[in-house]
């Protein structure tokens, strides 16, 4: 069996890992225009904050080491062209191209012939179509290459506009805020990380924020980017903001092109792939930012762009491609940042995003702590629920200094088991005064959720 | 409604409370022997260790603050009898009986009616029939007074020997050595914490709580404790070791007298309730580590000291009481200890457990780390689950030094849903570098039996 790859991020790379598992022969080859691989996008902004020491402390893995399993690893390498008819591709050198700067025609292009293509392309930077956005000091953020480039830039700059407040955008903001400069977020929403908190929740990440000194603008669009060579500010309306670097953290578009090219269906937002993670080309499979997934609780197909994601379906996709039966469940969208000593996770629906896709809903909430009252370092940790009228809990949002994440997984599975308000008060925590309340918030918060619905319903 | 409840610890207080919530005007009366109240005894051990600051810092509530909701708390009161038939008990203040010393008949004895009895007594040490057990520098190790005492007595002693290597005793064992003393556990069984850990698991624990200089002697029963009016040390067949204190931390006998009087069912362990918390008298509840629960994978009745399950059980009696139809889940002894900076966790059935009860397991293992590798900081986190042949998850032990507590409720759920372990390797987890690995551990662990059962099953 020869398998393809392209793309050397989190899904590619896991994909040729999960089929060498399963499949000692197959000959895999994994083509990346990038000339780092196995490395971690969402650990850059940690290495601006210094909160990780060097661009290649995360870099987890050199082609060299998947060459010991026998994967092949080519870096810096555009592929040119996918046939899906002859189940070939066409790359070439991205070092040569640059490199001779002769014809195109002179150049060694070569041919890989597969019995299975992954395309794992990721997504590229959205860069908004914006005066300015070309100039010097202008950032996009995806590539460790990208984020060596801002820290340079950030060691002789003082001012910096960050434009996006999604989970990259505040992570970048902070690291630059660590670097010592002076930083605003902008964002056209009203609220930061719009997707996954709601208004209430977002405000005490942005407070937050706020005492470490970073500024905000929201709920105002960015409408150019000044300067002549050099970034010199940026402007909203009638006011102008100086800055000596702008870093548009805008969000990703799914890369497409090659998938286009061999012929698989795109949908509204990227490839479209089955539970198989397979494309409409039955060889061809993709995993990844590049592709749509489904939503377990709008039942809309959406978009996933997270490192975990990627993982899980590069297991499915090689499993399915080695002969194993295994489908990919519909995603809650479970997301987790730290910014600073701040945690802060969601899973499944914001109760605006539940308005919005016409459920009627409630919310419970609760504010309390993370251990014992009486026991010394007690933080303060919020628990936001989203239910359906019948109880079901569709989403939550968690915010405190400690023990964010694993309580999100909790409810993650509480969210994929459809279970209740009701029925999760009644669930077994573990306890013991260091590190949890006899009553744990989430059941708190559950509580909570259940009187307004007593109320509500008139009893 | 007229109710009384006797214990002011967890069970019972919590059960007013929640009486109240639902019924602003239910006559409430707790009766109580111990002189403090709402405080909670899992701390004590971290009173010792002087992670707490002193005794009265765990002491949440005093009788003033129930009488603000019109609970009526009477502490230092023996109760003397129950009488089911006339719906009534007769107390009498521990005070007068020390105070004046003079006969029975003289001691105001009152008496209280009930229209319902809430049962919540509690447990007392078990002190094994020992010579010496009666020395002075032996302690019993249950209420603040106890804590107090141990603590006053560590403080001008050298050599404490702690009996028994459950939680209570790591803890307190943990809480002497803080305090600068040379200790010493003692336990029969040939490992730590046999209820909640596999040797492997135990060796974890105990090997990072001999860096920290404590004892272990496993395996080996304490023959007598010796001295003449204080105690001198302990003796081990032919060996006796030096000792100025001696812990008992043997475990817990419900107390269940008061029950028996009133003619409530006991059963092996405890006193017997149905899922509503009730007893084999109607008007009679039971609630905390007085009563005995049904276990949720061996289907045997067991019995769950734990602060957490006092609480959900008083939840429910309240509901059942106020007439709301609430049932109380079966158990899946779900625990959390915290010793120095190690925590460590488990839920369900250990696999050593499992194979006691007859029940065919096989066991997923791994050790991983609790943040992304490069992330400074990230520590090692050992996961064990044990499953049954069609790898269904009935069990899972966690160690680590952080993020223990979380992970274990994450699994009491995955339990409680009857997930399998193939199932749980395509949940979706939430993922950040600071704060988790791309795979959380808990699936690579999952993922370990799953291949352990594909061996078996010979795929």
């Amino acid at each position: 069996m020869k398998v393809v790859i392209i793309g050397g991020g989190a899904g590619g790379l896991s994909t040729a890992s999960n089929i060498r598992k399963y499949d000692e022969d197959a000959e895999i080859t994994v083509i990346t225009r990038d000339e780092h691989i196995a490395y971690s996008p969402c650990a850059i902004p940690y290495v601006l904050s210094g909160d990780v020491g060097c661009f290649d402390d995360i870099i987890m893995h050199q082609p060299e080491d998947y060459l010991e399993r026998d994967i092949m690893v080519i870096t810096r390498a555009e592929v040119l062209e996918v046939s899906s008819e002859n189940n070939k591709i066409r790359y070439q050198s991205l070092d040569s191209l640059e490199n001779d700067g002769s014809e195109d025609a002179e150049k060694p292009v070569k041919e890989l012939y597969y019995d299975y293509l992954v395309i794992a392309t990721g997504g590229a930077p959205f860069i908004p179509p914006m005066e300015g956005a070309d100039l010097e000091g202008v950032f996009k953020i995806r590539t460790i290459k990208d984020g060596a480039k801002i820290k340079e830039w950030a060691e002789k700059s003082h001012k910096a506009i960050v434009v996006g407040a999604g989970l990259i955008g505040l992570e970048i903001a902070y690291g630059l805020k660590n670097l010592g400069l002076e930083v605003t977020v902008t964002e056209m929403m009203p609220q930061i990380v719009p997707r996954s908190l709601d208004p209430s929740m977002a405000t005490l990440v942005q407070k937050y924020m706020e005492k470490k000194g970073i500024n905000f603008i929201l709920g105002q669009a960015i409408d150019k980017i000044s300067g002549k060579e050099r970034v010199e500010g940026a402007v909203f309306g009638d006011e102008e903001r100086e800055a000596d670097m702008v870093i548009l953290a805008t969000g990703v578009r799914p890369e497409t092109k090659l998938a286009k090219m061999a012929g698989a269906e795109l949908g509204r937002w990227a490839i479209v792939v089955n539970e198989k993670m397979q494309t409409s080309v039955p060889n061809i499979y993709a995993v990844g930012d590049c592709v749509e997934v489904y939503d377990a609780i709008t039942g809309h197909n959406t978009q996933s762009p997270l490192g975990s994601t990627a993982v899980r379906q590069a297991k499915i996709a090689a499993k399915n491609m080695v002969g194993i039966d295994a489908a990919f469940r519909p995603v809650l969208n479970s997301m987790v940042s730290k910014i600073g000593a701040l945690e802060f996770g969601a899973v499944g629906l914001t109760k605006t995003a539940a308005l919005q896709n016409g459920l009627k809903v409630i919310s419970g909430q609760k504010r309390a702590l993370t251990k014992a009252r009486y026991y010394p370092g007690a933080k303060r940790i919020d628990v936001k629920m989203t239910t359906t009228l019948d109880g079901k809990i569709i989403g939550c949002q968690i915010i405190a200094e400690e023990r964010v994440a694993e309580r999100v997984d909790t409810m993650s599975l509480v969210i994929a088991q459809g279970i209740t308000c009701n029925e999760l008060v009644n669930m077994e925590f573990s306890y013991a005064p260091p590190v949890s309340m006899v009553i744990d918030p989430i059941i708190l918060a559950a509580e909570d959720a259940c009187e307004k619905l007593k109320r509500l319903n008139g009893d």
